[in-house]
């Protein structure tokens, strides 16, 4: 029962950065909105492919894309076509998010600039930075307080059609100003692409990060044969942990009962095939990780972030075991089903508990973009 | 890949009242984890079967329990049994709870009772009372306090053969006294059946019986054709209406965020041989109530619970759109393609909003029990 289209905000021109899944997802929904888009891509057949005939040659390749949709590239766009625009959207990976933002923080006005809006997850390698500090690094704290996130479960690989076929979804756009946040959500809302505002843009950001290990977890359980009650076991105890981490990192433990938190989770967790998912099935099914990706042809995003997890849980000491295991299984060559013992061995414990002391990294953060 | 079965606790001589779907699953569990169980069934042929056979003629056909089970009735057992059990578990259904503990309490000394565990679920009709109240109103505050209930994502219909099968499982086990609750969870912990204790008994119970009522919503989605990204904004977007509901009731909102809140939402949503679900997709695919009942044979308990919610919402002014949706499509006769053209059609709004004057039921509640 796909809903009729009609504007629901004023038209605005938007840029959207990056044709992968994300971007020509995202550009699509707005150009069908009646927004005048505009869609980067740093391979020129992909933007000659659009323009020419609306079909993107490497994603949601049977779409007909909107015509509202202008592409542009290879080169990223530069300053003329900037200061044209209401909104830059970035569906670009976090590993090439500061390359870019170096590029273009010298076309943005600090004073007026357009509305920046983020989809991509997960923590920088090395940094482990937040995007929300990789803004602030390259742009400066006042674009990075304005700065807005999209996050939910429209985003596992198979939702990019229900988008694009208006089935109903529904999504989470945070920003510290509200008042971004509320003009990203009227920007996308539709009766299919609900928009439901927050003003916890770190909790966001860590469940979208933390959620790919847990999909990893939930396809392993699966590789071995485990049924339903396990997975709404590992997608609950998982919720649990990454509370847990949100909370010791100083998000709102709320935040993972949202969209972006067990909406993300359980669509993540339900995805088979998802990249994450498919790594932790393989695990499950006893294939080596080395073999995984060397089959996957790149890593999925949940094998990088439970490096960077690891990290964190032990700078902050906190426990979280089903993200633990993960970590010594991927990196520590520990035998999954020895590892599965283990979880299963442990005794009876309380179910929600939060650390007392919280929010150091949070607190740093807040502090970098002058919100302390 | 079962896990090895070995007592974890002293052997408990327990009384199962109930052997439905609900109590046999449970009798078999800790018949499995060596303890002395007794299985109360209103049936003489259960009796019967279940102490010649080891079958249960009508639910979990197939499955040979445990021998440890003797199985009692079909008149209530006396004083002389409920002296000699260290716990007595209560799986009953809600409506006749009352019933059955007034005939009870006769033989359960205040000072010094049985472990009491319940694992039903859904508000009695009429009264609106939890369970709790009801364990109140029949055995005294005291009683009440000392309650258990057991709760999560093992309780729905195919999940019990998981259970019997020793698949992974977890279950939230809830008290307002701590030490009851500990004891609850260390006789039933089992590696494959795992317990995680709290301490919020009104949450644990409201949001038992408030998931049915979005059971009913997601089977209605997956009728009228939606798919699984609809049906992660229902979990979500319905276990932040819970959320709402629970606190301006009075229970702690992170309750939601555990098994007995999103573990047993998801599999109530996920989850086509339930009741609830049933009933919800054929209204999605355009049969009538009256029609649905008459060939169930008898009402799902989330049509039931609907109506308390109603009151519920009346009563504390909040809104609850999905669950109003529910009760205006089940009791006012609203079309339901209409009733989920409205919904979709509300405007963007702020993601977790939860009441600030709150908690004037379980404030009542809590009077009552002397923990006020």
């Amino acid at each position: 029962m796909p809903s009729p289209i009609r504007p629901m905000s004023e038209a605005s021109k938007v840029l959207v950065f990056g044709a992968g899944n994300f971007g020509s997802c995202l550009a699509d929904h707005l150009g069908d909105s009646d927004h005048d888009v505009y869609l980067w891509s740093r391979q020129g057949e992909v933007v000659e492919s659009l323009n020419k005939t609306h079909r993107n040659p490497i994603y949601l390749k049977d779409h007909h894309f909107s015509t509202n949709i202008t592409a542009v590239g290879p080169e990223l766009p530069g300053e003329t076509l900037i200061n044209e625009m209401d909104v830059l959207l970035f569906a670009i990976p976090t590993q090439f998010l500061r390359e870019n933002l170096e590029k273009l923080r010298l076309y943005l006005n600090k004073d007026k600039h357009p509305l920046l809006i983020f989809v991509n997850k997960g923590i920088e390698i090395g940094t482990h930075a937040l995007t929300l500090e990789i803004i602030a690094d390259t742009c400066g704290a006042g674009i990075a307080k304005a700065a807005t996130f999209i996050s939910g479960p429209s985003f596992a690989k198979e939702s990019k059609i229900c988008v694009v076929q208006r089935q109903p979804t529904s999504v989470s756009v945070t920003s510290f100003t509200d008042s971004e946040a509320q003009r990203a959500a009227i920007l996308f809302h539709q009766p299919h692409f609900r928009c439901y505002t927050g003003s916890d843009p770190i909790g966001t950001e860590l469940a979208g990060a933390l959620k790919n290990v847990y999909a990893i977890a939930a396809g392993a359980a699966d590789g071995l044969g485990f049924e339903n009650n396990t997975r709404a076991m590992i997608i609950t105890r998982g919720l649990a942990e990454m509370t847990r981490i949100g909370t010791a990192y100083g998000a709102d433990p709320l935040t993972f009962l949202g969209l972006a938190g067990v909406g993300d989770l359980f669509m993540s967790c339900s995805s088979p095939t998802s990249r994450n998912y498919s790594v932790g099935f393989r695990l499950g099914k006893g294939e080596s990780l080395d073999s995984i990706i060397n089959n996957l042809g790149s890593v999925a995003e949940g094998v990088t972030t439970a490096k960077g997890v690891k990290m964190i849980l032990d700078e902050l000491c906190i426990k979280a075991r089903i993200a633990t295991t993960i970590y010594e299984v991927l990196y520590e060559g520990k035998d999954i089903q020895t590892a599965v013992r283990e979880l299963l061995e442990l005794p009876s414990s309380k179910e929600i508990d939060l650390p007392s002391a919280t929010g150091g990294p949070a607190k740093q953060l807040m502090k970098k973009l002058g919100l302390d």
